[in-house]
């Protein structure tokens, strides 16, 4: 039986309304397994903004330090685009508060539960892409935008440190050493400086992982091959950028984006959960929204950060037995009849 | 009437013999339509390495300069890839020759030819990939790879000036004015500095084509829409590595990379012209090797820098019919009967 502390961000749009269900789905595995997890909200994003005049305030960057894992909806408006980007509710709020946190290890597990919506002819996916989140482009130790003898200009700048290569590099071999053995890391050595050092380090992580069969791909190729044999691969590894272009690509892959949880972790046990889908304002409140992204992003919570792999396993299992039993929000239910996002978490918790 | 010097630069793998076809194919043009053309050979890459110690030889250059336009094979093989950069045939060949040319506009078009060999669902492609390919990442201004007080690290610079941007903006617009009116320029502009000045630049050139119907998308949500609806996108510009991905995403959408051409053009009618796949050494000297790419960039190579737009046509679609007619080389022959490199020149000599 474990005691666990879970900070609560729903933040806006249908964020509150999925990360609802997954709470739900917590509580009835902590009575049914006998552990006692507790729940404490916090404000972060637009609805932040709004209450307390920033993104990622005080009170929740405490709330934060003071959680064993955070479960988070989604973030983001229309009303708050045009703030800077230190009051945006992504860039100021989430991303902000993901590399406060040091969550290095951005989790996207991409997984086939609905052959049907994938628009690619026989796709049946799971992949496991590690993103590295806390470097690269995103975090530029020198960026900025210039008029200069009349000529404007503005730069960006890929840095990577060998440490923060080898830490995301571990992460994803550990993965994959658990999985079917199998590591594609994803670079463009052939052009950049920081793909070079990725690559070395790669290699040299790889000599403490000889039963992971490592694989060097191109960018531009992996882009290419996920669509032209998306079955084959399985974990994943490359940094900030290009995981976030082929994060976006696999989850086209497999066409439901409602479906698709993801973890931010660090070295220690502490993660960040939250459905790999926006806000969505224009269906929040309608009780519209999927809710399995959020319900599978609580999954990996338990397997991550608080080491329940059975009940995790549970969880998966409940919500791919539903969705095989027809059970469908609207954005899957391809014209078909459909449950809302309280009734597709009424049928999760029932088959718990 | 036209005289048209082409230079030739058929590199290495199958370069040479895909590229006798596309040069069978002008010299037949020529003659239907009553126009003068002379082609001339030069060394690039591997093959320039052998003969003269460098992948661009000075004759080579001089050729470049003296020519209105170049057709190239493809460069590179496993012999040379452990070289450094400036002796490698890509890097100190083929995108150093780009580069010196100052051609900044790389076309990619993607147009589904055989709807078969798309992986997905009912693709129907005709897209226009615009990529700038003479700043960002590839060429950046400060790039490195230090040890300093014990940590290593590595660098690349994403560099854009506002006159890069609107110098491949304004093609971009061009040639979406001249199809469908519909442009989508793919950035990153919520994260990156580069990618703002980017975005606010199209918007300004945007004001001198009213007529052309501006959408903008980020990176990863192109990715995305790409895989999700192909067919939905008509011309599509974006910075370097951006481009480089994207373009090679949308072949694999396609399916058929034996089936793509490409042109790198500057702002007077100067352009080289290549196919996008490879040298392929595996299948290079066998007669195996598909030159509708290599035939199609000469149609481009018509088109772009000799404004011979029927004679451009003709040679698409005596493409086409050839494939429509089921001759195919092995590559998209999808086991069935095959013809070789040259079967497959004359049969598309025969149709013009
Ligand atoms: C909102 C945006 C800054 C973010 C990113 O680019 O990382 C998003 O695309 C993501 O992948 O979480
Ligand atoms: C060979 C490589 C450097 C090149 C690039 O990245 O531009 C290739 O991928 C391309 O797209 O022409």
């Amino acid at each position: 039986s474990r005691d666990f502390r879970i900070g609560v961000l729903a933040g806006d749009g249908v964020g509150p309304e999925v990360t609802r269900e997954a709470v739900r789905v917590l509580e009835t595995i902590a009575k049914g397994f006998g552990h006692s997890f507790t729940f404490t909200e916090g404000l972060l994003g637009g609805c932040a903004i709004e209450a307390k005049g920033t993104p990622l305030p005080a009170e929740t960057w405490e709330l934060c330090e003071s959680s064993d894992a955070l479960l988070v909806g989604s973030v983001g408006g229309e009303q708050w685009d045009s703030l800077p980007a230190d009051m945006n509710p992504g860039l100021g709020g989430l991303l902000r508060l993901r590399r406060k946190l040091d969550l290095y290890a951005n989790l996207r597990p991409g997984l086939t539960l609905l052959p049907g919506e994938s628009p690619i002819r026989g796709a049946d996916v799971d992949i496991l892409l590690v993103r590295e989140a806390t470097a690269g482009l995103y975090f530029s130790p020198e960026r900025d935008r210039v008029v200069k003898d009349g000529v404007e200009s503005a730069w960006d700048t890929m840095h990577y440190t060998a440490d923060e290569v080898r830490r995301i590099a571990v992460v994803a071999f550990e993965l994959a050493s658990a999985r079917s053995r199998r590591l594609t890391s994803v670079d463009k050595a052939n052009v950049l400086e920081a793909s070079k050092l990725w690559r070395d380090v790669v290699i040299e992580v790889a000599r403490d992982f000889p039963d992971v069969e490592l694989e060097h791909l191109y960018v531009d190729n992996c882009a290419m091959q996920l669509v032209l044999r998306p079955n084959d691969f399985d974990v994943i590894v490359t940094e900030n950028l290009f995981g976030d272009i082929l994060s976006d690509e696999i989850a086209g892959i497999i066409g439901s984006l409602g479906l698709l949880p993801s973890a931010s972790l660090r070295s220690d046990k502490f993660g960040l959960y939250e459905p790999v889908h926006g806000a969505a304002p224009d269906i929040a409140g309608r009780d519209l929204a999927n809710p399995a992204a959020a319900i599978l992003s609580a999954a990996m919570l338990l397997r991550h950060s608080a080491e329940l792999e059975d009940e995790a396993e549970c969880i998966e299992r409940a919500v791919s037995a539903v969705l095989a039993g027809g059970i469908r929000t609207a954005d899957v239910a391809r014209g078909g009849p459909a449950v809302g996002t309280v009734g597709f978490g009424d049928a999760v918790v029932a088959e718990l």
